[in-house]
């Protein structure tokens, strides 16, 4: 019998063996592997809501709390809604095959640079079960290999939609082995995978901080994460006050839990005495804790409403809050708001909110992030909001893929040059 | 007095306090800065060539062997020779500003994707110091900052061509501190330079395996490295046979020392006959040593000419010789040297000779490289080249950059999004 480590090895193997004729793959055949996916879903409902109910129950029993069982349920609504997301990833271009530029040399040479895929993406994540069909269908379109190791919690789940989608694939065409999924739970395993720098060509984590921080030290391979979003909002002394309120509210309020949510509010002196009751006002509405430092506090304490003061610490800077907390501060400046994200942005999504376009445009060239936003909610830093279908993840680094990765992301070039006999003189 | 330490962690940190405002300097400015470089290389040749005189002084009295000494040299037609390679990449387009992409989202928020530079590039390299130039320009003409550390035989002339970069820049309106040379050649601080992630964010190592193997091993930011190029050349069975003569002699023997110089010769059972004994003719005018696997070998054995004929072994595959050493293989169809290939090249640069369409495009296909010719000499993979002006090294890796290591690679983008107060729903 295999040990779970040969088991492991072999999946691997397998995937990359199945990445070779995938990186040639019909756009036809990749498409019909999604939309036979978004199919099963529909005409498997059954099959996958009882795996899931099985995850469901032992993580009920084992006292998981009501907002993680809640990310873990399927419903046949989900279903429908997972479907839908995978015939949007069908219907986007094929990034394979896309030339990046092409030209002839003097010498007569036809050279240019091709998007190939990257080959095997291994993808360790966590929880919510709808990730394994999302990476499913990126790595799919795009031509990659793909070994799955989910969370424990969900790995009914995961094991059936990684089956179904195994399935829907191979009956589309795609090579066997393209969709490797990971059944035993052995945390070891994680740690194995990440040495399997001879099949697996880039690891993607999804989760929390620790799971990320295992995978950047331990794998052998490239890892493309995020992770972290310190997200500032600057508020310009020329920005439209009503404007200002909604997406400071938004970018708050709209899902405090997320890395694109509103971290520090940066509020320039001449606008602050008008600008902070309002904002405070709305954002006490949904209960935000407010961390002010001393300008801002004495601007709000002369404010009548109820609102939760809190004096801003120096930890407060820079802090990724997860939750209806905010920190607020007062600068004299743009240049003061540039310096402080500078310092404490973690590079994800930083916005200003100004009707001066010289300030609009300054923040968009000298603010080193990810996203920089005009006069926009940072609650859009999304691969489905900008456009890419789905997304493994956001990346902050500034190598191979900033930002939401969806297909493009996790491509590689060739170049290819097409000659008639040239040597080099 | 500083340490050595605090004085390359001082250097490190100017370096990127530049590089926030070389991330928007003009490219008015940069090709300025370019141009002079070009002209002070010529005006201040003098003390150029008197401190490269220390180094080859030094150098040869340690018994550096003549061949590298020839490497070290600088002459007045040498220095001529870097000038124009400096203003082939002032007359290069900028790369930083340019759209990769753009669009309007159905909620009005106008998002692309915009180049910028990575920030600050490490270069570890050795020897040859007009390195020292090409990365200079190649790193001011995309706005990125750079620590130089260059090899400890030429610490003469690389710090004279560092000093020269620096004020000529300076001169251009370039910011200060935009390039950096560390002067002191202890080892000890290459491993410190290597740590310093907070400023410094990729780090190309340019010299020899030990030395790529060391930053790869040590770095903790990203590393951009090549280094083993196993080329290999198949001869279809429908090749041109005086096309595939002229490729295989120029792609070994033109600059044998190289990483993109043929290694493995793989000939169609059906053309040996045919082919071998011209190509090999030709090889042995260049003194080329050939170890043969048994059908060449029974070929070759047949002919009368004077040829270095030595029966492979298992370690001839996948061997990258530097020298004239070509390893030579019939192979029964071109699936077994797309297999050959798969199984031991190093995803450098590998070619097909062919008059076959079919064949030509499997191959461009189906071989996972950074490039892959049909009809032309391995040769050519390099950055002047390909038209990309100089070349900091060439990538064997998929993520980020692949192949040569121009411009372009050596930056990053940022999604710049222009919204009108979008919030998300």
């Amino acid at each position: 019998m295999k040990s779970a480590t040969e088991e492991l090895e072999a999946k691997a193997k397998a995937a990359k063996a199945a990445s070779r004729l995938l990186a040639y793959l019909s756009t036809e055949i990749k498409n019909k592997a999604l939309s036979n996916i978004a199919d099963d879903l529909l005409a498997k409902s059954y099959e996958i809501l009882a795996a899931n109910k099985l995850d469901y129950e032992e993580a009920s029993a084992s006292g998981m709390s009501a907002a993680m069982l809640d990310r873990l349920l399927l419903t046949a609504e989900r279903l429908q809604s997972m479907a839908q997301d995978v015939l949007a990833v069908a219907a986007l271009p094929d990034p394979v095959g896309e030339v990046l530029e092409m030209r002839t040399l003097p010498n007569g040479l036809l050279i240019g640079k091709k998007r190939v895929p990257l080959g095997v993406i291994g993808a360790i994540y966590e929880s919510r079960p709808n990730v394994t069909i999302d990476i499913a269908s990126l790595c799919l379109k795009s031509g990659n290999a793909l070994v799955l190791r989910g969370g424990k919690e969900s790995i009914h789940s995961n094991s059936a939609l990684a089956k179904l989608a195994q399935q829907s694939a191979t009956r589309a065409g795609v090579p066997d082995g393209a969709v490797q999924f990971i059944e035993n739970t052995d945390r070891a395993l994680v740690n194995q995978l990440l040495k399997m720098g001879a099949y697996i060509d880039m690891v993607v984590p999804r989760g929390g901080a620790g799971l990320i921080k295992f995978v950047k030290e331990n794998a052998v391979m490239p890892v493309i994460a995020g992770g972290i979003g310190v997200c500032h909002t600057y508020v310009d002394k020329s920005a439209d006050i009503d404007k200002a309120v909604a997406i400071a509210f938004n970018a708050k309020v709209q899902r405090p839990t997320v890395c694109n949510a509103l971290d520090s509010l940066l509020v320039h002196a001449d606008i602050a005495n008008d600008y902070l009751p309002k904002a405070a006002a709305e954002l006490a509405k949904a209960g935000v804790e407010m961390h002010c430092d001393e300008r801002a506090l004495s601007i709000l304490k002369q404010d009548s409403a109820d609102l939760r003061l809190v004096p801003a610490t120096d930890e407060d800077w820079g802090k990724e809050f997860l939750s209806l907390v905010i920190a607020i501060k007062v600068v004299a400046s743009l240049d003061e708001a540039l310096g402080h994200i500078e310092k404490y942005g973690s590079g994800h999504s930083e916005a200003i909110v100004t009707e001066d376009y010289g300030a609009a445009m300054r923040f968009l060239n000298e603010t080193d992030a990810a996203c920089v936003y005009v006069n926009a909610s940072t609650r859009f830093t999304d691969g489905a909001q900008f456009g890419l279908g789905a997304e493994l993840g956001i990346s902050t680094q500034k190598m191979h893929a900033r930002g939401p990765i969806g297909l493009k992301e996790i491509t590689s070039y060739k170049w290819i040059i097409f000659g008639s006999g040239q040597v080099r003189p």
